[in-house]
């Protein structure tokens, strides 16, 4: 936090209810069950209210529905959603760090590029010709913007991303260090045994509000765009094939693999380490449980886990019986030898 | 594409036949789904013929054997095989796109390496002590050549590729952003609790005309060398440890892991997300489905699913099965009772 | 190796006893099976023995209860484990390697950063404000250290590594290219069918001893820190999700992925692709097989596998039956009809 404040100036800011000594100073965050004094910390889940009783944190933060049943040390400040007001707290805290700006030397702006106002520019970044980089943009050290880029303005490029030549990236997007945005998609045409290249001769285009995770990669589409809609958030290390399309506020756990020109919907929700086949389209509001396969279309709306995919209260049955399927196999073949026994029995009876 | 160009001209490049106005231009290239005017598109798979009578795409290349059976209002070109064709245009843009050229300052160029003609080494690029770098070689920024290391002639090392001290890359190779090439194996000798490193002191051999993926990881070999044969692309994010073989023309979906020397095939697919376990062979020609896990030897040929890895048909068949294993449960155990019911009837009868 | 040693001179290093011509001499590595002149190998594995007697190398180490039964014609040096023994040797010719040191142009060192004593900084790396750099680091080139990191004493910084702002490295670490350090937690907060990036504040904390893999990434903590404890190592290709602590001498293999704010115990051996879950703990000296997906808690000492995980011999178990459902499907469905036409018939004789 590298502030301080009053359990008083907190309550204000979160229109709260104090209950205890409104003077106590906080100047740091921390998590209930590790609570340090001087530290706030907050109670969401009525699971760890045991914690509350004994942490050592100055302040903390509670439902407004809220009662303890035991006497508490620190300060009580009673809010109407004890997590989204940490939230706004962790805003102002994060919100009064010091911003970059100003361009860092050595670094490389070809003379031809169009750079926007309050930018900053890292020491070793590379702006290639004709890349237009709006206002308050942040591009950090050894980031690599390519030719013909153009960057909205508002978004940050942290260290070391890099942009290949004519992508596009909206306003307000934020990229971590490592994340790849535009390098030829996987696409060969057999030829006498070998592979020839296709050439990826299309772009990536990114929407506004849109987060990408570290060491992701994007690729660019073989003619066209590959399109990550609007508010999308990507965690790390996936990967976004050639001509993929992702719709609006749709948000991936990390190591997904979505393979070439698929579609998938807005608002879904998908698991780490999920993968989806070739030229299919997943629904909007659809959920894919983590490590799922998919190989063909999804309606929207499903729920579903497993490779291949089933509903997920299926999926969770059938793992189950998966456990016992040595002793489904010895039942049967036992079960196989009574009923052979009886049908012999039964014919030298006759 | 940047370029305008008429039917006629693409018809006289391609060698097909012009159904329509010969003088239309296009200097775009568009889907069959998304078409627009002044682009050019193609019609292959005839699961898509309904789009080509609607499309705004001013050409659409087509089989040579494709007949409309409504008015089509795009000018048509006859070829022997439309993507194939397409294919070649692509080509020809891509050709026409301006090289780079040129060393761009600051770059950091060790005296003691030895450059080919005509390379392009951008800002920011490191090259290491007695580094070769063929004829026609281009270094992106910010990419990183260490030390001893070779690179054949017409490779293309894409911005921030890192490749370690004395790996050797073959010639016409493309490598992606974020690429780690050399990096030290996972070798670790269990000690007191601990684990103590082996030093990996072997290299990464990559043949000629490999494609490597953006954030793909290649490591350097114990002793000796991690090799990738010739002709091999991998896709992005795909890891090789130490002392890996690849044989020619393979190619994998993004995210493949491949554990210690294990030995790779030629002419083999392995679909995204597959896991290799260490020291085992797979065989020539192989088919390996997304996301399987194979832990021992692969006959050549096989096209094998799963995890554990079983023949593709069976494992589709066996996943039906797994959908109703709760359903399979209850009736055996139904089965069960019945035959117990039977028995003790025909007991009792006695 | 580029260094020649001569039988004898190996012998006394490892303490062995010499079978052979000691005056042989060797200046590389190789395997035994394809062991050329001039070469030592070893020999620890009887499966491997055959090869011994057709191996080109000069040298071969073997255990000290090997003994031939046939001619070798290489010098063998008898020690007590010839792989130990090995990887002693690979120990001496790596410390034998030229070591980089000093401060390479152009970098960027901020002048409010403090940096220790014989420390190496590669070209176009950067250090940032307030940054403390312990004695005898080695940061190589295009590496980023964000401002207000610290890193220990020893701790190697391979090219292009991220490190965010305020993140700690402890001493005699390894950090390979490409590995981002300390970039955002994945925290949003649903709002309205978007999601509202919620600021992640804490840090990434690495305690001594630990090796990180290339494309390894670290995410920084929503508060306090995300934990590496001490002799971790983690290849390549891993996901550390916030929040999330790893015990002591914990290793992983490549494409792990943890979810945030799972523990995860001390000396775990966790396989390739493995998933885990969020908000859960892991026992230590458990053994989870490669991909394996786990989303529960799981005691200390277990050997599990599978997506969810079973015990081992269990999974295996299942795994065999599971490739004979479509078979167990139709026997039952055979006993039902079976055993429904001796109810019938036992009915109908009533």
């Amino acid at each position: 936090m590298q502030l301080s404040f009053s359990a008083k100036q907190i309550a204000e800011v979160l229109h709260g209810e104090i209950i205890g000594d409104p003077t106590v100073q906080v100047s740091d965050f921390s998590k209930i069950e590790e609570g340090k004094l001087g530290t706030l910390t907050f109670l969401s889940n009525p699971k760890y209210e045991h914690f509350i009783y004994d942490t050592q944190a100055s302040v903390v933060l509670v439902n407004s529905d809220f009662t303890p049943s035991k006497p508490v040390n620190a300060t009580l400040i009673k809010v109407f959603n004890a997590y989204a007001s940490l939230a706004i707290l962790l805003d102002i805290v994060n919100s009064s760090k010091p911003q970059k700006q100003g361009i860092e030397e050595p670094s490389f702006i070809s003379t031809s590029s169009k750079t926007g106002k309050n930018i900053y520019v890292g020491a070793f970044a590379y702006i290639g010709e004709n890349a237009k980089i709006g206002d308050n943009v942040k591009i950090y050290p050894q980031a690599y913007i390519g030719d013909n880029v153009e960057i909205g303005e508002g978004t940050t490029i942290y260290p070391g991303v890099k942009i290949y030549e004519g992508c596009k990236i909206g306003k307000n997007c934020i990229i971590h260090s490592g994340a790849v945005i535009g390098a030829d998609g996987f696409g060969f045409a057999p030829e006498n045994g070998e592979f020839k290249k296709i050439p990826q001769l299309g772009i990536v285009l990114i929407e506004d509000n849109v987060e990408i995770g570290a060491n992701t990669a994007i690729d660019r589409a073989v003619m066209n765009e590959t399109r990550i809609g609007k508010g999308v958030k990507l965690d790390n290390l996936i990967q976004i094939a050639h001509n993929v399309q992702i719709g609006e506020n749709t948000v991936m756990a990390s190591q997904v693999g979505i393979s070439g020109s698929t579609k998938v919907g807005k608002n879904c929700m998908l698991g780490g380490q999920v993968g989806l086949g070739g030229h299919i389209t997943i629904g909007n509001n659809t959920n894919i449980g983590a490590q799922s396969g998919i190989i063909s279309n999804i309606d929207s709306g499903v729920n579903i886990l497993g490779s291949p995919a089933i509903p997920v209260k299926n999926f969770f049955r059938s793992s189950a019986v998966f456990a016992k399927l040595p002793d489904m196999y010895r039942q049967i073949n036992q079960l196989q030898k009574e009923l052979d026994q009886i049908k012999a029995n039964l014919a030298s009876e006759q």
